[in-house]
């Protein structure tokens, strides 16, 4: 794996690069669609490639591992094959849902334990542990174990838990490097800055992850409540310390205007559930503004849902008719809502990364995020 | 509208047929999917179309009287605009689903006043009304508004039910006379023959129908609880009896088995919701026989879900991502599960038909009985 940096903004720290990887080259910035257990929710493989336009998509460690399981998963060659999907895959290491369970889990500098959401059962994630999961799984970028401290932290919580976070690290590197790609590919470790949302905490975890030079470096523990102030202020501090010749990666962020304005910071990759789930709920994200479908305003809009979209439920369904499919829960309506939200949130990275590459970023930018932010 | 008989299997009652309507020609046997509220769940438009080939469709008058409502569809210009689906749709007349909700309904000589599922308004259907709704609705095809009988149901009230659905039906054709389609092309009300499973009252109720001289006829009150020979029997009692130059449809019918057996006595035309329920359950009809996709057995099996089967789908997807998707409730495991039933029903339909011309059928049909019951 190796990353090209081929532009960089004259008015801001937003670049333009290539990641190349066994499965393909990822242009970025990137957003990548989550999923979660082996599937991108209501979307099938081809919609993926071709409506969605994804080039990496992401699965969750801690889910893959609960099922389909890991013998399952070596069984089938790892999860491209299982799931039928030959693009690149990133897996997170299952820190994120392991934390996430308040009560049924118990962290010690040794690793987590945890209960399963699904049966009950017990189970003890180690860093090595951690490493020898997504080995299996066998996805291209493989996530360090780290801790992912809430919002608020207090500060001595903090540093404690990002000096395990850098322990644990070390330890994720010696497990790699004691171990072999599965499936014949190559897997690249990120480590994780953390630090919650303290400067020097920040500035001293991004150091040490860019004294580890690797492949590329991800920033975990925002977008867990913060402020978008504070998201910005951090995000603004690690990347002035992280490598630029390294593809980066904000973990769990965001909203379109987030993704832009983290662009601007000098961010290269992103992945969030928000796409998908605000398309259950019936709210689309698009070029002029936010539309919550289930708005009476829509109920006789027999217009397209997105004139502007790029994947073919936007011109092929009405507003009115998706309106109707979210209010009466309709399968099909939660399909074309991820469809489209996954579609503009690609299109968007699509479009920010040509302004990048024609020095027209910055200004666009500045536009973009005042109609992002419309509720139409 | 108009139907063309085209060949009579010699050994049996089975039937090659073309109902022709302004939305396209329709090849019989056929087995019609349900988009009960104007969405085949968890399928896209041109899925119906190019993955399960389905020629028509079937809508539900009660459901899409409570949403989208007509006002909205008139607006759109009907359902098939509404959807954007431009092949023949046939609704039912709502009294299947107002009859189903015991407590929250009251039948008088008048009509049927009941409480909507989703507000628990109280709204009043007559004959006249389910006239005009489906008329806004816009179907090509349009039931007669009937009382579907339960099983069991002892002699006396079926008699006197059937006698009311007669009545109801003479409403129902002078509305259709006193009114115009609204969107320009044609719309045929097919009379229900009612009785139960009594064979004095079907015969009764099948003359009654016959004597119409419908574009088309239906057969109602079966399917709901009785033995499968009670089904047939009474089946056999009223194509007996129905006009063989108009296209016969066995309402609400029913397995794999069902559909072959009761083509052998004469059907043209099915509906069931029985593909795309078992679906979410992850019950898979194959041409050798029933899989369920939860099973062990099929955890590590990475063949494609059927080798014989007509979709993409089939072939893209193994037994054991689909049984992992169902496991874990992924939404694409039902949409996969429901665009593999649906393919196999129009596949059945279609070979069906293939022997009925080739003089195959009565053979095939005894064989391929024994083969889609097994438990595979
Ligand atoms: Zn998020
Ligand atoms: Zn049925």
């Amino acid at each position: 794996m190796h990353f090209e940096l081929l532009h960089q903004d004259k008015n801001s720290q937003a670049r333009a690069g290539k990641l190349v990887t066994d499965h393909g080259e990822i242009e970025t910035p990137i957003f990548m669609p989550v999923g979660t257990v082996g599937s991108v929710k209501g979307i099938h493989q081809h919609e993926i490639e071709n409506e969605i336009k994804a080039q990496i998509i992401l699965g969750n460690t801690y889910h893959l591992f609960l099922r389909p399981g890991t013998e399952v998963l070596e069984a089938a060659g790892g999860l491209h094959k299982f799931m039928n999907y030959n693009r690149p895959i990133l897996t997170d290491s299952g820190g994120y849902q392991v934390y996430s369970m308040s009560g049924s889990r118990k962290i010690t500098e040794e690793g987590v334990k945890f209960q399963s959401h699904v049966d009950g059962s017990y189970h003890f994630f180690t860093p090595e542990r951690a490493i020898d999961i997504q080995r299996s799984i066998g996805a291209d970028i493989i996530m360090a174990f780290d801790e992912c401290t809430p919002y608020p932290c207090d500060y001595q919580y903090a540093k404690r838990s990002m000096k395990m976070t850098h322990r644990w690290l070390d330890r994720c590197f010696t497990q790699m490097n004691n171990t072999e790609p599965k499936y014949g590919y190559e897997q690249a470790l990120f480590p994780i800055v953390q630090g919650s949302v303290y400067t020097d905490l920040r500035q001293e975890s991004a150091k040490y992850i860019a004294d580890t030079d690797s492949l590329g470096n991800a920033i975990g523990g925002l977008s867990v409540g913060e402020p978008a102030e504070e998201l910005y202020a951090m995000t603004e501090v690690v990347t002035a310390i992280l490598p630029k010749e390294k593809p980066r990666y904000l973990m769990g962020v965001g909203t379109p205007i987030n993704l832009l304005e983290c662009i601007a910071l000098g961010i290269d990759m992103f992945d969030c559930v928000m796409p998908t789930r605000n398309a259950r709920h019936g709210m689309l994200f698009t070029s002029e503004g936010i539309i919550n479908i289930k708005n009476k305003k829509w109920e006789k809009d027999f217009s397209p849902i997105d004139p502007n979209g790029t994947s073919s439920v936007d011109t092929f369904y009405t507003k009115a008719y998706l309106r109707h499919l979210v209010r009466t829960k309709e399968s099909l309506g939660l399909q074309i809502a991820s469809i489209h939200n996954l579609a503009f949130y690609l299109a968007l990275m699509k479009e920010a990364r040509t302004r990048i590459i024609d020095g027209t970023f910055t200004e666009w930018k500045n536009k973009m995020v005042v109609k992002l932010g419309q509720r139409l």
